[in-house]
């Protein structure tokens, strides 16, 4: 039993009067949104208040509620009010303006609109048929944002637009989602140019990507059935400022080939989560191509600053790759969960993907005119996604989410001037985008293992403060710090704070004074 | 270009005067969510009215909508003047009252509000200290629904509750991903146990399921690098009722094992999506233990049933399984997406899904006393999903959930008894829960193919009047409709207005009248 587990004795008459239960009574469902609406208003107006990263033990949650599930109903505000007593001190506060962690998840009343709309439509369109409007919203939406990021024209045809083309496109839930079924597509593709008899040939199949690529590529590479000996993870260094080496790549490959291998997918990231490195997509695809290895670009975070001219050249060879993702979720103001994968030829994926059970089946589908998104992905369910990715640029359109990107770099770039400015600090890695790498630099004789000592107490001390929290990454040995710029509240006023304070800190650190 | 795409001149003016872009901005996010709870009203308030199934031919919404991404900002009112007008014309309408294919997605207004909530908050609880809240109540909304599932002890402690089992839950987007990440910890087993040099031994490997398995299981089967020629789809009959048969289980297994192959995983369901076919969940795990293979329990839409202890009974043996998923979206009044997965050992999960970049790591990780989500699921990123599913049951108490399922399957019964005292009709399977499998049956020398004829042109019918949406399977060889009670604004006079319409048409079709 937790301590807020009780409910007062006039709830009884409140279980008691319900005569037939109407779940989804208009009424209810505008009385219940109201006060959620409220809520959200008030979280919104108070979370730079709240400390970003809470104050709570494991378990702390169990000790408040209750432990079983209750038997009578109760109002909805007994809900609410444990969500606000309970849930919010224990959160970990991503839209606070003081979060630099991780990337933010940007957000924005026009996707949360769109979420919520969708939430209470609740279609579950895995066929066309099973919700048409969901299919081509999907389709527009990321039509219109292949345009924003001006792919070529072979991704953007689904084949509900005219034109009809072989490209394609599909929002999932996750990047490792769109690497896991590329992997597979990639993967089914290279065991029949073999002529292996089912997975026997899978052994031999191999599969590349820098050091620097997010760890759910590896473990989308294991989810796959690829052999763990043959996923080859990259050396990056300063020298390529952490991005993949295409020429260290092409001898790879090459010995693989030798030794009998067969070189079968490369992921190739734009902004990768530890830096900001850039892999060199086209270089990439010219050595792919040497080997008819399929070429995924991963631009999660990164791709939504694409679509500012001046950060297109980041994708130049795009045109020449097999498929790429980016999430909105990330830098693009679209709540969770939305991650946009094109795909150069969808039929790559619908051969590895397509199911067509008996109580599917329908004339759209049949008829060949239509696609069906769910054999673009891994489930069959499929929430409707792309009507709050349409709402936000139909809402904003591309000049304000331009200007969003830029208030974002140009926040980072002043933070970074504010690091390079202060000589007891180093930026570690060039800056790209929103994301600086930076550190409190080796003094008077520091190791490196003093060094990271004094990086890792700021990190703490910074996050226990409640007022800022960021997190830290390693780069070529080094103990790095991570402030990436772009919670969807901030203001230059909080990047500023949180420079301030890491100031403070910093000086306590070096003068021994100790955490308080 | 759309026709709906002009923006009024009047818009200029709105588009010129920002100054600084809030996304966030408090006001307007209040306001933007007025105004879509007032859309959700009036949708609700209206939608028995709209055609269930849309009248749409492929590609009309990219002829009511423009082609491009606008690059000026517009008010919100725009795009809900398009939601309006083009999308909900387009919609095929889960929400309404006269929607009975596939499985029902059910909801209620405390489900859309955590969903609205969470989304508002957009939190990322990949690890436990990325959220603490989100990653504690998910493990208690967890618990919670396996205490009203009684489901064993052994599968309801995560590392975050007292007790430190070795079971854990998690919240997944979609039945296939628990079948995947399932299938791969199964997978990996069996190769670490047979000594396979990396994945070497993976062509050896051999999964069952009955044919009456959802396609999704067949698929992530694949997507795991399963043979496809060991994938074993056991034939099932009227005898068992489509469900499947143990001791044929056992020759198939044992034969495997006679032939060097390694029985590796079984799928059991608990009411199939054709025919709600149960498979004898006990008798299975004693088949499955003589050869150490790993069985899972699909229950995506009956396991809410087994929450009234009058349907309890399809889940017993689950104490010897390994792992059970169930999808609240379908029938516990939860909107997309939430499925529950459960395992008895949360280390044969993480051993295999388990990704640890210096980006994450943390003092609570590191010590070993929390459990991290991701480790359990495909990707990294999650929504805080846990939420909405404690707000259903938090607000409306057991008493209230089992009451709705009452209902539904109490209507499902009377309108199977409709159809078994109209003699030109046929219940094909006995109804186990609140979907009545029937069909017009031969009459007067009918062949097999004319009696198929009649029973698409019946569904073909009552389709197109938009008054009622079903949709059919195929069971032993018979083409059947689907009737599935449940949609959450459904009442008795739904069902029986479409059980008039059904009447109605047939008496048409067998009279020789036209379509209409």
């Amino acid at each position: 039993m937790g301590s807020l587990d009780s409910n007062p004795a006039s709830f009884d008459a409140f279980a008691a009067e319900a005569d037939g239960f109407q779940p989804l009574n208009a009424e209810d469902v505008r009385s219940y949104l109201h006060k959620s609406v409220d809520f959200i208003y008030d979280y919104y107006k108070s979370v730079e208040s709240l400390p970003v990263l809470p104050d709570v033990e494991p378990g702390y949650l169990s000790r408040l509620l209750q432990s079983a599930p209750p038997s009578a109903a109760a109002p909805f505000d007994i809900a609410m009010k444990e969500v606000r007593e309970a849930v919010v001190p224990g959160m970990t506060h991503w839209a606070s303006p003081n979060f630099f962690a991780f990337f933010p998840a940007t957000n924005s009343a026009a996707a949360i609109a769109g979420e919520l709309i969708a939430s209470a439509m609740n279609t579950v369109g895995f066929t066309w048929q099973a919700n048409p409007a969901a299919t081509e919203m999907e389709v527009l939406a990321l039509d219109w944002l292949a345009q924003l990021l001006r792919l070529p024209e072979s991704f953007m045809m689904n084949r509900t637009s005219a034109g009809r083309g072989t490209g394609g496109g599909v929002i999932l839930g996750t990047t490792s989602e769109a690497m896991l079924v590329t992997l597979v597509a990639a993967r089914d593709a290279a065991l029949r140019r073999m002529g292996s008899n089912g997975v026997a040939g899978i052994a031999r199949l191999t599969v590349y990507a820098a050091d620097q690529t997010h760890s759910t590529f590896f473990k989308a590479c294991r989810l796959a059935g690829f052999d763990p000996a043959n996923i080859r993870s990259m050396p990056t260094g300063p020298d390529t400022d952490y991005g993949l080496d295409p020429s260290k790549l092409l001898e790879v490959m090459q010995a693989d080939v030798d030794a009998g291998l067969v070189p079968t997918y490369i992921c190739a990231t734009v902004g990768t989560t530890s830096s900001n490195a850039v892999d060199p997509v086209g270089a990439v695809a010219d050595v792919a191509a040497r080997f008819n290895a399929w070429v995924h670009v991963d631009a999660a975070y990164a791709g939504s600053a694409c679509i500012c001219p001046e950060f297109r050249h980041h994708l130049d060879g795009v045109e020449r790759v097999d498929s790429i993702s980016m999430s909105p979720h990330k830098w693009l103001m679209t709540c969770l969960d939305c991650t946009c994968l094109w795909v150069r030829d969808a039929h790559r994926l619908t051969d590895s993907l397509e199911t067509n059970p008996e109580y599917l089946k329908n004339d759209a589908s049949d008829s060949g005119t239509v696609t069906d998104l769910k054999d673009m992905q891994v489930g069959v369910g499929r929430r409707f996604r792309g009507l709050k990715l349409w709402m936000v640029m139909r809402t904003y359109g591309s000049t304000r989410l331009q200007e969003h990107i830029r208030s974002d770099v140009a926040m980072a770039k002043l933070f970074e001037e504010w690091v390079r400015a202060d000589d007891r600090f180093e930026v570690v890695v060039p800056r790209n985008f929103a994301l600086v790498c930076f550190r409190v630099k080796p003094h008077a004789g520091m190791t490196e293992e003093e060094t990271e000592a004094a990086n890792r107490e700021l990190m703490e001390r910074l996050n226990r403060t409640g007022k800022a929290y960021l997190a830290h990454t390693v780069i070529g040995g080094k103990f790095v710090l991570r402030f990436a710029v772009g919670s969807s509240l901030q203001e230059e006023r909080h990047v500023r704070s949180a420079w301030e304070l890491i100031r403070k800190k910093t000086t306590e650190i070096m003068s021994g004074e100790m955490s308080v």
